[in-house]
């Protein structure tokens, strides 16, 4: 799958969005010796020998202008965030002082210290040093950090367009009358939202009938205007199952087809004429979205230049056992035990059709292919929706 | 803050949004008998003597409506997803057959089963069983079960009008030029970023100066037009302060002002005359990231009807020691352990203006004010940003 493009957004549309550039510091931070306490500014020269009253010259806000001390037995009114005053190098709380006719005193038994509730310039970080690299997942905080630096537009990845399909005669869309011989189209809608809820929001979902000369049709447009397609259902070896035929046929080369894991077995993956991504998932719902998640959204985030994820492990709570000479994907419920781990509670799916149970599921453990006994306490990786 | 109104979406546009109404299953699931295996369909009545070979009578695709067996030494070839055809109990995998001159033959050796590869009817669920409850955050793992309902639209909880306001005359928006004394605004965009990853996507920021007339008129207009406020900054004791002031003027009243808690100890909250929620953020970013995660995002949680979500626990990594009397928000960054407990390591910030540091973090820690002394291995609750 091709690096995707890099585009320009305002910085404040970024967010979950994959960086492309370096982001360096605007300005030292602070960018000033940073007064943090509303209370008066003064020199430490002025109060060290126990004077206790100090006329008040002016008031600093935060915004201001540097102003500076006329005299050491002066004070500044002084709001945090603002600037210090020049000559000031003690800030007393507004709390611990009483201002009448001009002049401040502080509180009887108050110890000011020199330097205190002052934040020194430069002392977060310098001009010019690199805060977010590319390659990082853009968070709110980092929203904080780009503004920071200035940046009123800010490099990302590109969002592919993906083209979710599904296949077969039976599906019927919610809404339209069902024939006891029909069922309801659930796994393409699934997919769309799926990869919606991990941000891919111009994802659309398409339904084809199981036809080969309109697959044929469909499927070049839909190639010819995406860069992902997510097929859903057709990938078995079942008679009416044309689409690797017809993908085969419109220029796609397959990559592989069918891997040994349960859910998803007959999976199928193949590149374009124009280096499309086509993902044909198994049609059981199960199985649609444990390899949507499993294989499509890493695949988009590794195109977009994603770093890796951290690798999340949880334990199993109860006993398993899985014999098939396959890697099990196993949903479950996650929670947090008493001791700060994170338990794994496997959901039995009556069959690889019931997705009723998947909705209570936080995602899914792998199981390895060498073993069949999975004993309560086993530690496994755990793969969040 | 009063519950949030009602409406009514495509059922693939609600992931992410709380559901406002209880979703039962259309009909039974499956709706009938369903094969579950491409290959051919035959009653075991046919083959139970050892009969090998089967006359090919038609082919039924998944979504044709149900065939029905001619004579016991028949078969049908059959697909995944359809029907079992009348007079059918017993499935036969295609790679177990070979078809020629419209006879098929099964693998010498194969041991058939009856009623194998066939999904019963209701075996997952009857018709009319409650299959999702109102409260409920809709993910993609449930528009399947939701498009299953047959149900083209769905009740969600509206999102409620959000307006950020960032106040402060210090603050210069990026891509502005910026003098000494000047910051660059950062707290109101992390804060929309915020609530937008949490689903929030039409937030709106505002930046008002410090300037209590012009305050109070903005003020008064987004009252007017949103349900929420979230003010970031302006709620400290300098004489700079109008927020809150000029709040109470408009008729918002106060429901409380600061917590014992570190950051945000400032906070602000109030109610307006038209039940709007009024957040006051502290106005340095890490008590406005926090305040805004622990008390904003909940809030309106709680306002869409959303059960509450699990708690989360993590383990702390290292020492921690926290004196003040009050409860401490530490953030930290989180990852898994080798025994697939949830570490959590803090992330210092060199003052509660380092939102630098907070860019590294995956949430924070709340440590309880009794106590002074977290060692490495303590439990503690952990919030994801």
């Amino acid at each position: 799958m091709p690096a995707a493009d890099t585009e320009t957004v305002p910085f404040d549309r970024a967010v979950n969005e994959i960086l492309r550039q370096p982001v360096a510091a605007e300005r030292d931070q602070p960018p000033f010796d940073r007064v943090t306490m509303d209370g008066i500014a003064l020199s430490w020269a002025g109060i060290k020998d126990g004077n206790r009253t100090l006329k008040v010259q002016s008031r600093q806000h935060a915004g201001e202008p540097q102003q500076a001390l006329e005299a050491d037995t002066n004070c500044i009114e002084i709001m945090t965030g603002a600037m210090l005053p020049g000559g000031a190098d003690c800030i007393i709380p507004v709390e611990r002082i009483a201002v009448d006719d001009g002049v401040a005193t502080i509180e009887d038994g108050y110890a000011a210290e020199q330097h205190q509730f002052i934040h020194p310039r430069g002392s977060d970080y310098k001009e010019g040093e690199g805060l977010l690299a590319p390659g990082h997942r853009i968070r709110a905080t980092d929203i904080a950090v780009i503004a920071s630096c200035g940046l009123p537009e800010v490099e990302i990845a590109k969002r592919p367009v993906i083209s979710v399909v599904s296949t077969g005669d039976e599906l019927i869309p919610p809404g339209e009358e069902i024939d006891d011989h029909q069922i309801r189209m659930s796994n393409g809608p699934s997919v769309d939202a799926l990869l919606r809820s991990h941000g891919y929001a111009s994802t659309k979902h398409h339904h084809l009938r199981d036809d080969k000369a309109l697959l044929t049709e469909r499927l070049q447009a839909l190639l010819a205007s995406s860069n992902v397609l997510v097929l859903s259902g057709g990938v078995s070896m079942g008679k009416a199952d044309f689409v690797p035929e017809v993908l085969q046929s419109l220029g796609v080369k397959v990559v592989f087809h069918k891997i040994r894991q349960r859910p998803g077995l007959p999976m199928w993956f193949g590149i374009g004429p124009a280096d499309q991504a086509v993902f044909a998932l198994p049609g059981n719902p199960v199985s649609t979205l444990v390899c949507c998640r499993q294989y499509v959204v890493p695949a988009l985030a590794h195109a977009a230049g994603s770093n890796k994820p951290p690798a999340l492990r949880a334990v199993l709570d109860r006993d398993h056992t899985f014999k098939p000479d396959l890697t099990c994907f196993l949903p479950v419920r996650a929670h947090s035990g008493d001791n700060g781990e994170l338990l794994a509670t496997p959901v039995p799916t009556n069959t690889s059709g019931d997705f009723r149970a998947l909705s209570s599921t936080d995602g899914y453990v792998e199981l390895a292919r060498e073993r069949d006994q999975f004993p309560e306490g086993t530690v496994l990786p755990f793969h969040p929706w």
